[in-house]
């Protein structure tokens, strides 16, 4: 990603915190991270986000995305150290439509990306509004998307460790690079 | 704890949440959790909280402080199945004084509770404002005080087992019943 792009989504992002009244730091500002995903089409796969704390034990995070926006499908397997990411989404502002495995959803509010489709495989819907929160256990497939307002989620789980996630679709890298 | 006074608490709390900009169910709003600690002076030794997740690795919980009011000193000692309970407090809303072992901070910016201060032993100073966070590692001891305007703040952590906190206090019992 280019330093200019990289500015661009990461004020959308302090936007948002804004419209969801959450209060950051100046540094924490100034390093926003915004996640490509190597796919080179932020503002439709993509993710806004502020590690707040990430220790041996712990991690909590507060994630942004944009109007539409998709985090892409993935799942965090077992580690040396454990069984995997657990993770909470606690919705704060706007909507967020979350996808795990399980039944599929029948008449979905929303659907993947139009170019990715064959990346998706789980498709039970989970809609999260502000207040509203859903735990997903390690080693589970999952992928979510913002409404057309966008939406502003925290996440508290176990120690984050984003390089050993793994994602459906092979082309995804998750650490982002900014030139 | 009566009910009348526990329902005029909860509904403090409330207000706060309010001034916070965070957003609870109906459900939460319902069961926030007022602790008196047993000392029956909750304005001036209390704590009211909600818990959003507590897994066996993961817990979340938002607190409020109404204005000066003190959580008492106490640690989160060795469990059974781990070192005790790791916690960060990131304020989101007003100003909270930490209090944590270390140098003690000379002209400290508040006290704890006149009547109980041979119950206070650990006074190295840490003020949090909105967007700030501290973290306290196992078997810490710890205290709290809102500034006055209350505070809330939110805080990420290990598993959370109330029941098994230490406090310098021995009157105290953490478990609140509400009669």
């Amino acid at each position: 990603m280019k330093r200019d792009e990289y500015n661009r989504f990461r004020d959308k992002a302090i936007e948002m915190f804004e419209k969801a009244n959450i209060i950051l730091t100046i540094e924490e500002k100034d390093n926003i991270e915004v996640a490509d995903f190597g796919l080179n089409k932020v503002e439709e796969t993509g993710l806004q986000l502020i590690t707040y704390v990430n220790t041996e034990l712990v991690c909590a995070k507060e994630l942004v995305l944009l109007p539409n926006q998709t985090c892409p499908e993935h799942k965090h397997p077992k580690r040396a150290f454990d069984d995997g990411k657990e993770e909470t989404f606690r919705c704060r502002y706007g909507k967020v439509y979350l996808y795990v495995e399980g039944e599929e959803t029948k008449e979905r509010a929303t659907q993947p990306p139009s170019d990715d489709r064959e990346y998706y495989t789980v498709f039970n819907e989970i809609t999260l509004t502000p207040g509203e929160q859903y735990t997903i256990y390690p080693n589970t497939l999952h992928w979510f998307k913002a409404g057309d307002e966008g939406a502003v989620v925290s996440e508290f789980s176990t120690k984050s460790t984003d390089e050993e996630d793994i994602f459906t679709d092979p082309r995804i890298n998750r650490i982002p690079e900014v030139e």
